[in-house]
């Protein structure tokens, strides 16, 4: 008899998925801790995020559960405050830096709760900080508590209806005032109406409010006012009107807002004025580095970036297990009775193999541009506070190198995620379409991460013209180039007609890294030439877009290659080098194969044989290992919430329970059950026409 | 003053999108009525089409609102079930063409309903007249009505929990029992359960069950029966077990079921028996043309195929739309002084505009499937009906072409609908993720056509396998090909590594379409090697994918030479032909570029001139025309239902109007606000803790 089906009566054989997942547990050739330490950068992070795991499963209010996926929008908003509230009890007692990696797990299964709480803590008290003077983030975030989800939450009013990308087109105006020593705060008309504003619906008392200053009929741009919204006891400010934006999409935790300014009255000292100052008599002191107050919205990218890496961990962990677990058609040389396994099928390897290698490279590549971000943050602040120019001209030259490598990660490993989800949403079948398998939700709740802080077609044209620029200064100025761009100071090596990649023996991480390089030189020279033809950067948009996804793999392959270089088990090295072949012979080689042939790097016979032989072979290597591989990704079952994803791979029986659970079968009528039963049972035509148009009535009427 | 901001107070100028508007319109060189003639294959079609639209616009209960957006899962089926009794009032009335013509544009804007009526009868009513005898068509969906959905509902029990795109090995039993001269319709394992069924949960009285007819210990394979699930109360049948599948990614107003029998029985004459037939003493007759059988489930494929047109038409014009009206940033060379259009930016036409020709290559490409299938059905059945062997014969022939194109087009289009949504969303920014924008819906509910009657991944092997096997049977046996793969008869010029296209005066249609065949040729060829050394189908399945997606667009692309062949108004012809001109650089040779160029059939230089130079050129003269070309689909507001997308371009007033209607303002606090008032001015951390964490504590307990 099969092993499921114990807890139910069979009378034939019925499918035994939990069985085939020892099977493939049993072929492991590592432990799956050991590898998280691999994947999380280091054993302490890694640690970390098991203690918060287990903290996070057990927490009556922060742990999920299927009924989540049945939440009504109201039902989602109450449950989101709910764990807010539970949140800031953490706020309080934990280490910042382990309350954000709480945040960060915790979005990768509740996004609403994640944003909600980030757009209060990493946009607003950020933007003080980042913006505002020593005294005026001590005022808000501290004495006031904002910090600590306390007495204050900000909303980020920004976005316009009319201006999203372009935030120095906002056209919220900030009259100064000179007789009351106040900034009038207006809305202008429909267009400047704040819109989408994450917490401003009902939860925001204040507002970081981006608006044009303008001091006796002089704009000088955009800056930024601390803006409250409601009172102590919670109502709306006179002059202020707020309104729900309503459904979206996705993320219906978050109660999105409009926000119209009817002269709204402010303090002088309001005006965040780190960088720039107006006086009491209406003089403005200009800000010397108004750059570095951008720096601000960085965190959220780089965020982004590692919720890219979690979303498809979390997703490509319940594909794999169905895969394993899932049997359809009999496979050609099976020689067995049973049908065959989905991950044995060479077109589903091809389908699931490359995410899962990506997820990989996602992790590593993520793990270094949290680093890479905290370092910059932390040199920044000493440089400011010692008041060292030296070191802050360092340092702006890091966050620039930071600004291109977090705008490339955000868009397009947010990109990939979204594809990530929906190939393996369709690689579960029509399970894959029923929510309580997930798909949907996060989907629909992922989705927005494409376009909220920096549109990812304008983030990737931002970081592609900054590759251009470099690019051109080293081709045509000599110049030296640092940071993760470092490889394009040897530029012009790389122009020309050498092809890299010609055989099989040529597809060495390392030479994979090369022709990456020389590859992102060569479409460069084209796309510049192509721009000083044209004098016109528009009209080099796609390949700017090109570039930056480039370089995002640029950076991942550079950085996994480095990561595998400091591991010494065999098992892990074993493993790992399959998965990093896999994700560049997918990833880029055949991904951008057009471009690779086109630009004469790869020839198009290796080209031909990586997309019929080595691709599949590489698929399978890691086909072997799939199940260890996700199982290093170490999500709880709870966490996971996903219910064809269990780990003991017993799913029919476990989604079966959920399904009857969430939907009493012994309520065998609907509501509008008795709608139906009368449609099904109406009179005749004839009859509901009242025989009007009989032959009778004909008879009668015609004569 | 601006022209908007009449009905608002504005004190500073506003946005201005209707005006763009009208200057888009003015520059139409078409007239869009005679478009719609051409994109729907006629005028008699087109006109029917706008009849139609006129009437649902009109229709109480059929015509969209905003408000649908809102509607929870029990307001979606209530709502759904009223359209559906709606509908029975136009069902008895109207052609059963008419009938299906309205059902294909309802669908468009409301999928629950359309596959609601789709499931009872599109596969429930085919499923009797395919498999069933005459007389079992008339009994039940005459007689008993259900053709005109009355008194009885059907719904279509293929798909198990197990078993999905291998209908061929569902699980559950039909026993015969000969004493009884009965059937056993029995759910042997949880596996068997019937899942995912359309209308079961409360809607069918009846159920098409595909089970496995067993006489005598005999399996015979899987044969259809005919099983009531609930009595003439609606009250569920002995023996019978239903319930709700719960919550799904989107068609939320379809109520899908699981189904588990325990040893129902049903009489001999419920098995349909058109084609296999059970004897009174349980001999068998087996079918002589069982695959037949299946041309029942093509209506849906092709079906899905038309969808495809009609939802990229419904969102590739709300995206141009707003593109028009939305201004962002400011360009290079605008030499204005206003931001500029998106729509034209180079890289927004490029994202946005080789939708715009898919769109209209899928039109007409699947009016001639449409015509095709009616075709091959009306003869068919002509042919059974005279006994005609030769005809039935000739028939089988067309079916199986009509197999390989539907599953083609269906399984391509489906996908690159999903991507021209995903796109289209994305292209409107932020509001692209509004719920009134219609995107988070519309595709929600689409995507399960990617799975469902047909995953594409199962559909594109199915007819790449066949297209292997004819180029085989040319190559090797000098087979002749028929139907839409005709030119594959011509295989063997195509071998060889002669290149088709090598300069920009190689890109005719005609010589694209030379070029996709060739393609299509050595693609097959190099997979056949394959599939021969490694003796398995299994191992090219990846280009059997391939293989069926260049197909479809060789159908596309070839009834697309042929439509504007049969134009003459000089103003269309002008469009027409930027259009399809950007079909082929784009959804051909752009994306299809590396196969084009490994298999030496296009050259890499110009590979690399259509990207970086044709596809711009070509981007912008299809721009010039894009608002005529999406008036053209003719879509009225109503039914386009997106607040972003109106017709008169107006969508900043239409879209916070839509917003503050369904999200009342006055209302100021939500029924959450006190738990967050709560939160926010709770006491400190030392008074929740009762200070027993103080050096007070520290002090007495330390004694």
């Amino acid at each position: 008899m099969p092993i499921t089906g114990r807890s139910l009566v069979s009378t034939l054989p019925g499918p035994t998925p939990a069985a085939l997942m020892i099977e493939e547990r049993a072929k492991a050739m590592f432990d799956p801790s050991d590898m998280l330490n691999v994947v999380e950068g280091t054993a302490k992070k890694a640690n970390k995020i098991m203690e918060l795991y287990q903290s996070l499963e057990r927490d009556p209010l922060l742990a999920p559960g299927y009924a989540d996926y049945e939440l009504s929008r109201a039902e989602n908003r109450e449950q989101t405050t709910a764990r807010i509230a539970r949140m800031t009890q953490y706020v309080e007692l934990e280490s910042y830096a382990d309350f954000w990696r709480r945040l960060n797990l915790v979005t990768a299964y509740d996004p609403s709760l994640g944003i909600r709480i980030s757009v209060n803590l990493g946009l607003f008290i950020n933007c003080i900080k980042g913006n505002g003077t020593e005294a005026q983030f001590r005022y808000w975030c501290l004495e006031k508590e904002a910090k600590f989800m306390k007495q204050l939450w900000g909303c980020f009013g920004m976005t316009e209806l009319g201006h999203g990308s372009n935030a120095a087109g906002v056209e919220t105006t900030a009259v100064f005032d000179e007789a009351s020593d106040e900034f009038i705060i207006n809305t202008p008309h429909i267009g400047a109406t704040k819109w989408w504003i994450g917490g401003a619906a009902h939860s925001a008392t204040h507002s970081a409010v981006y608006a044009r200053l303008i001091i006796k009929g002089k704009d000088y741009g955009v800056k930024t006012f601390v803006v409250p919204l409601r009172d102590s006891r919670h109502q709306l400010m006179p002059g202020v009107a707020i309104g729900d934006i309503g459904q979206k999409m996705g993320r219906e935790g978050v109660d999105n807002g409009w926000i119209q300014f009817s002269s709204v009255r402010i303090p002088r000292f309001f005006m965040l004025q780190k960088f720039c100052q107006v006086g009491r008599d209406g003089s403005v002191t200009l800000p010397p580095l108004e750059q570095l107050s951008y720096i601000s919205l960085l965190q959220g990218r780089v965020g982004m970036a590692s919720d890219s890496y979690r979303i498809c961990a979390r997703f490509i962990t319940v594909a794999t297990r169905y895969a394993v677990g899932r049997r359809q058609f009999k496979g050609d040389h099976t020689g067995k009775s049973e049908e065959t396994q989905l991950i044995n099928y060479p077109l589903h390897q091809r389908r699931l193999m490359p995410y899962l290698a990506l997820t990989y490279a996602a992790g590593v590549g993520t793990d270094r541009l949290e680093r890479q971000h905290e370092r910059v943050v932390r040199q920044l602040e000493q440089a400011v506070e010692n008041n060292d120019d030296a070191a802050i001209r360092r340092s702006l030259a890091d966050t620039k190198s930071l600004f291109i490598d977090s705008a490339a990660l955000k868009s397009t490993l947010t990109w990939l995620a979204e594809l990530c989800i929906t190939e393996a949403r369709q690689a579960c079948g029509g399970l894959g379409y029923l929510a309580y398998s997930g798909f949907g939700k996060a989907y629909a709740d992922w989705v927005v991460q494409c376009t909220w802080e920096g549109d990812n077609n304008v983030l990737g044209m931002s970081a592609g013209r900054s590759i251009l620029k470099n690019v051109s200064d080293v081709l045509r100025k000599d110049a030296r180039i640092s940071g993760s761009l470092e490889f394009l100071t040897r530029a012009k090596l790389c122009l020309g007609s050498e092809r890299v990649l010609s055989t099989e023996s040529d597809l060495s991480p390392a030479q994979v890294l090369k022709a990456l390089e020389v590859l992102i030189v060569r479409v460069s020279e084209s796309a510049l030439q192509k721009a000083e033809q044209k004098n016109s950067w528009d009209v080099v948009s796609y390949e700017r877009v090109l570039l930056s996804k480039l370089s995002c793999h640029h950076y991942l392959l550079e950085t996994f290659i480095g990561t595998i270089g400091e591991v010494q088990a065999p098992g892990l090295l074993y493993a790992l080098a399959k998965v990093i072949r896999l994700y560049f012979l997918t990833h880029l080689l055949e991904n951008f194969g057009r471009e690779f042939i086109s630009f004469l790097v790869l020839s198009p016979d290796l080209s031909k044989s990586i997309t019929s032989k080595l691709i599949p072979e590489s698929c399978l290597e890691v086909r072997d290992q799939a199940i260890p591989l996700t199982d290093s990704f170490q999500i709880p079952d709870t966490l996971l919430n996903l219910a064809i994803g269990v780990y003991d791979g017993n799913w029919y029986e476990n989604y079966f329970r959920v399904v009857k659970t969430l939907n009493d079968p012994s309520e065998t009528k609907a509501a509008y059950s008795s709608d139906l039963e009368a449609m099904l049972n109406r009179d005749s035509v004839a009859d509901r026409q009242r025989s009007e148009k009989s032959k009778d009535a004909e008879r009668k009427l015609s004569r």
